[in-house]
C-alpha cells in the first residue's frame, strides 16, 4: 500500500495510490490519518473522491511531524569515508517540520552556504504511539518507509561541535512521495532496497538499505527509549557513501542542479536546487 | 504583562496574570494565542472568565512549540568550567515538544541514566513569524521570556558526538510558569536578571542573564537565518556555571530531590525528580 499527502486547492489531503488514481482517505494529511488507531483498515477502504496521479502535487509525506530524528552515521562505507570507527550507539540529531518540502519541490539553497550537500536516506514513518518499544512492539510501530534527502550545509554543520545548524535549514529537505507499508517491501520492517542519488544524471550514491548498521527496528527501540514516538514522526536512517563533502575533489550543489533520490519500490524525489529567497 | 498556559478541566487555556486572578484570553494555549497577529492588544483586554492563581496548574508555557532550539554554551563561566574556549558562533541543539513539562510537574528521571543533571536557562518565546530577522525586526519578534530547566542525561549526551540523545528525554524539561513581556523587564529584550538554581535548597547555579555571550536578539537573528521562527517557538539561551557534571565531585539527581529554577522578575520552576514510569 502506497500512501501520500497531496496538495489540493490550497490545502492537503491524505491519499492512497490505486492504479492511476489517488484515493481520498478522509483526512487532511498523512500525519492526521496515521493518528487514527484503525488507520490500516481505513487505508484499504474504497472512497468516492479520487484525484489523478498525473500532475499530482505532493506535500511532504507527513507535513508536520512532531519530531524528525536523524541518524548521522549508519552505512559502513559512509562511516569509513568520513574517517570514523564503527559506532556502538546511533548518532542522533534533529530536523524540524519547517525543513521539509514535497517530493518535486525546489530545494531552497541558502545564500549563506558555500558547501551545500546531499544525503539520500531511507526514512521510517511511525504509525502508533510508543515509548520504550521492544521487538514486536517496535516492528508494529512502523507504519512504513519513505525517501528523504538530508540536505546539509557542511560549513554550518562544522561551525561548532553540534551538527544541527547545518541540518535544519528551512525548506531544504524533500520527504516522499509515498509511504510504503512494510508488507509491500522485500525485507519488511528491515527493507533491503537499492538507494540511489544522482545529480544532473550522474550517480553519486548507490547502496542497499539492507547494509544499515542500526536497522529501522533497532532505531525505533533506541529513539523510543528516550522520547515517545507519535504517529507521523519520522526517523531518517542515515546516508550511504558518496556525499559531496567526502569526494575528491569535494563537490557541492551551487544551484540549478536536478537532484534525484530514489529508493527501489518506494519512490523518487526529483528536486531542483533553487536560490533561497529568489523571486 | 505575564502570560501563561493553564490546565483547566482536562484541557488548557491561555491566560494573563491580573493580581490574584488569571484572565482567560480566549485561546486554548499560549502558542495558539501568540499566532494571532494582534495578540498584544488582545492580551491587554478584559475578559469575563478568570481563574484563581491559588492552586493554578501550569502547563508548559507553550505546550506544543514547532521548535525548541537550545544554545549549548553561552555564559562565559560555564564555557570555562566545561574546559572550552569562547566560541565564535552559538552551538545549537534541539528539544521536542514531548520533552516539555509544566512549572510544578515532576521531572521524569529515566532509569536508563546514571548522570541526570540540571541547567537553569532563560528562554525566549517568539511572538511573530520571522526569517532572516535583523535588528529591530528580531527585537520585535520576541514575545517575551520564560524559565527553562534543560535537564540532561550526561551519559547519553556524551555517548556519541551529538548531544541530542542526552537532551530530548520525554517529560524532562520544565518551561514556565510565565512568559513576561520585554517591557516589564530591566534590559528589555536583553534582560539583566538574576538566574538561580537550587537542589533541596542548596544553590547550585547563580548568575545574571546580562552575562550572555550571544544575547536573545543575536540568537533570534542567528536561528532565523537558518529556519523560520513561528509564534510560540522557544530558544533556550544556555546555562551558567554550576551544573552537576562540572562539580568536584560530580553530582547528579538521583530521585526525590526538589529542584527550584528561578529568574528574578519572571518566575520560578519548582519540580520534584521522580522515577520515570513509576506508578
Amino acid at each position: 500500500m502506497k500512501l501520500a499527502t497531496l496538495r489540493v486547492n490550497g490545502s492537503t489531503r491524505a491519499v492512497r495510490l490505486d492504479g492511476d488514481r489517488l484515493v481520498d482517505l478522509g483526512a487532511a494529511d498523512l500525519g492526521e490519518f496515521l493518528s487514527q488507531e484503525d488507520w490500516a483498515a481505513k487505508a484499504a477502504a474504497d472512497a468516492a473522491t479520487t484525484y489523478p496521479v498525473e500532475g499530482a502535487d505532493f506535500a511532504p509525506v507527513v507535513p508536520r511531524p512532531s519530531k524528525v530524528v536523524c541518524v548521522g552515521l549508519n552505512y559502513k562505507n559512509h562511516i569509513q569515508e568520513m574517517g570514523r570507527d564503527l559506532p556502538e550507539h546511533p548518532t542522533l540529531f534533529a530536523k524540524f517540520a519547517d525543513c521539509l518540502i514535497g517530493a518535486a519541490d525546489d530545494i531552497a539553497r541558502p545564500e549563506e552556504t558555500a558547501e551545500f550537500d546531499w544525503e539520500a536516506e531511507l526514512a521510517v514513518v511511525i504509525g502508533k504511539p510508543v515509548r520504550r518499544a521492544k521487538g514486536a512492539e517496535a516492528e508494529a510501530a512502523i507504519a512504513g518507509f519513505t525517501v528523504l534527502n538530508d540536505i546539509t550545509c557542511r560549513d554550518w554543520q562544522f561551525r561548532t561541535r553540534e551538527w544541527l545548524q547545518g541540518k535544519m535549514w528551512d525548506s531544504s529537505t524533500p520527504l516522499g512521495p509515498y509511504l510504503v507499508t512494510p508488507g509491500d517491501l522485500p525485507g519488511g520492517v528491515r527493507p533491503e532496497l537499492e538507494v540511489t542519488l544522482s545529480v544532473d544524471g550522474e550517480v553519486m550514491q548507490h547502496d542497499n538499505t539492507g547494509d544499515l548498521l542500526f536497522d529501522p527496528v533497532v532505531l525505533v527501540e533506541y529513539v523510543s527509549t528516550i522520547v515517545r514516538l507519535n504517529p507521523g514522526d519520522v526517523i531518517a536512517t542515515g546516508t550511504p557513501g558518496g556525499v559531496g563533502h567526502a569526494r575528491t575533489p569535494k563537490r557541492y550543489l551551487t544551484g540549478g542542479e536536478r537532484v534525484v533520490t530514489e529508493i527501489q519500490g518506494i519512490g523518487r524525489l526529483e528536486n531542483t536546487v533553487a536560490k533561497d529567497g529568489a523571486a
